[in-house]
């Protein structure tokens, strides 16, 4: 066999396997409770409603379009539905500052491909979503740790970055019921990102991915919606969205977008020419054809079952976690953030856990840019049910007290 | 307006319109006779067979399955089934080494990230698919000219790449009826091809697009089948092939995919992860379906017309163009690589034939990495009927006669 890895790019050797991909395969072993995968029910599918887009499509004139090459910005009245979609929180904008990716995670990884020269320095939040670190790896960039209380001036993390090699080119995060906290940032954590931004000169990434899940509460403009606010038109801004559909109608068709000022976009949509020249056309068309007609009545179902489950989950952590632990109270989205007794490990927690308990979640180490902070762990509740819930929960809530209580045997990692 | 440059990464300086975006536009002009686009006719897409394969799936249990997130190696059936078909040919492997990509474009992208640190030098045929090198062009890397007639030495490859700040990764190439000549490689050049790599420690780029695609003349085994026989397996080889079922099926559901040893898989597998999670689970499905159920016939299909339109623009190239004017003869494929006089320059034609003729084609140049060979172009015979082609290649005749007799005016570049 051939020594391949010489032939490789340097940036391949940041290209390892992810704990949350070697996690999705326990959801496949029947007897696990799983709050592992961040991935919808599939049980909400809106799979009628698709059914029937498909097709029409199939039975109209625009079956060969759908089946041909077409544009790398996407389809047309795709984007103008987003428009009129993102009009409705603040977010003013034409069909040319929209740009299709597949798929959200498209979309961080052509924005590092964009912004991230080797050595150039991301910040993001300590945790931040793991798919974003993959994503941006691949540009071989450095991570600081994007702070919105105070504790970090715009000098200090220019001469952090200068150090590194590079320079400050983005902060990226997930504003609303983030993937892993569940937490939302307000609106002057908002302000002062975007005031940072401006001072230093850098873009700002934001990730909403689970902004149309808000179960209660009050709703935050978007940050991108704050910044053509400040300077009167989104040609001016320096926010670049992403959405998704994957949480709302389905991620099997990989439907996602990027809105943005029209230079990042003309960037974008040439990159995307160069990669994979579009998004899957007839998925495109069957999106607009089912978002257009049934998008609020779709995202009306799942919440409420989303919520109900969250409700579930923290009534669950209330009853069974032991005193010594705390977790955030998410007002949408599909996370719970476990923070464990200081010292305890999520990874052999969970080691544990499928050892004896058979609970699977995700580590909290895997969301640090650093690996810091193994004291923790991510549930999701999007995907079992009041029963799993309760059940699961109280499985973990006795591992965790058991661990505390000294328990201090080696099981193998699995 | 932001200025963006200074924050965007040094790559995105090489990513540029091209010129066969530009020229796609031209297409939708009702009055264009066009050779221009490399795109299948629609009018010859399996609709019916698309569409009953997604109504099955709708109406099976599959559906959840179809329309969730999947893993990124792509769908096992329709993985299996591509092992099976590229057996006939020579391609001994298991459906570990094969990779399901959003259309072959995004092949080259992956495996141009895969390769490509800054300053390394990748070898192209000069002409090589526009594609290739816009997919590469991100990765900063440097082109020479791939020759398999001798005039070339490992020694002077690896010289000219270490002068460029690098090292050679690899030869990338489409072996059966390239775009954009038509031209295919015999065996002998596959195998001194083999031996150059072997001898360089250096990856084979096998680009597959059009193989399917043969009218006549003995089919010549993929670099691959032949690199697996030299080898003794395809963890041995160094080649890795890419196909497509976007000239086959239909491209706008793109899938496409990469056969490989496993070491390269493995790294691909990571990269889409972190990239774009996987392609279209339900297109994966929808293209297993109708591949599985009659592939062989839609390629009869497809091959006896576009045989025909090859056969009508041989004609009408032989009765209509001047003397002084040669072009390919492809056995397959969608191409003809017509080579003008010396001095006279393909995209100063284009711009007249536009302006009077409203014959559209692409210039030869945008297919030389280094901008060299003004006097030659593409045309595709994929989308015209024989009255077009007659029409159309009598009007480009008469339009490169008059250049030849010395018609110098300046007209605008459209």
């Amino acid at each position: 066999m051939l020594d391949w890895e010489h032939i490789f790019a340097t940036r391949s050797s940041r290209m390892k396997a992810s704990e949350i991909r070697e996690l999705l395969k326990l959801l496949e072993q029947p007897d696990i409770i799983s709050f592992a995968g961040g991935i919808p029910d599939p049980a909400l599918f809106p799979a009628q409603e698709f059914q029937a887009a498909y097709a029409e499509i199939f039975s109209s004139s625009q079956v060969n379009a759908a089946l041909q090459y077409s544009v790398s910005e996407g389809y047309k009245p795709l984007r103008d539905w987003i428009v009129a979609d993102v009009a409705k929180i603040g977010i003013e904008c034409s069909a040319d500052n929209v740009f299709i990716t597949s798929g959200s995670q498209q979309a961080l990884d052509y924005l590092g491909k964009l912004f991230l020269s080797p050595n150039d320095t991301a910040l993001v939040t300590w945790p931040t979503y793991l798919g974003a670190l993959s994503a941006f790896n691949a540009y071989e960039p450095n991570y600081d740790q994007l702070s919105l209380n105070g504790n970090r001036t715009p000098e200090g993390y220019r001469d952090t970055a200068a150090k590194a090699g590079g320079q400050v080119k983005f902060a990226y995060l997930s504003a609303d019921f983030s993937n892993p906290t569940g937490e939302t940032i307000g609106q002057e954590g908002r302000e002062k990102l975007l005031a940072l931004a401006d001072e230093m000169d850098i873009a700002i990434l934001e990730d909403a991915a689970y902004q149309h899940l808000r179960f209660n509460g009050q709703a935050i403009s978007p940050i991108l919606a704050l910044d053509i606010a400040r300077k009167g038109g989104i040609e001016n801004t320096r926010t670049i969205y992403s959405g998704s559909f994957s949480k709302t109608l389905a991620p099997g068709l990989r439907v996602g977008f990027v809105i943005a000022a029209m230079p990042v976009i003309r960037k974008l949509v040439l990159m995307k020419q160069a990669a994979d020249l579009h998004s899957s056309t007839i998925n495109q068309i069957a999106i607009e054809h089912v978002a257009s007609r049934g998008f609020d009545a779709q995202v009306a179902k799942i919440k409420k079952v989303y919520s109900g489950r969250r409700d579930a989950m923290l009534a669950a952590l209330e009853k069974y976690m032991p005193k010594n632990t705390s977790w955030t109270k998410p007002e949408g989205g599909m996370f719970v953030w476990v923070t464990l007794p200081e010292g305890m490990d999520g990874a052999e927690l969970l080691a544990k856990s499928l050892a004896t308990e058979r609970v699977a979640f995700v580590p909290g180490k895997a969301f640090y840019a650093d690996g810091s902070n193994a004291n923790s762990l991510r549930i999701s509740f999007s995907c079992a049910n009041d029963q799993m819930i309760d059940e699961g929960i109280k499985r973990l809530g006795r591992l965790i007290s058991n661990s505390v209580a000294g328990d201090n045997e080696t099981l193998p990692i699995i």
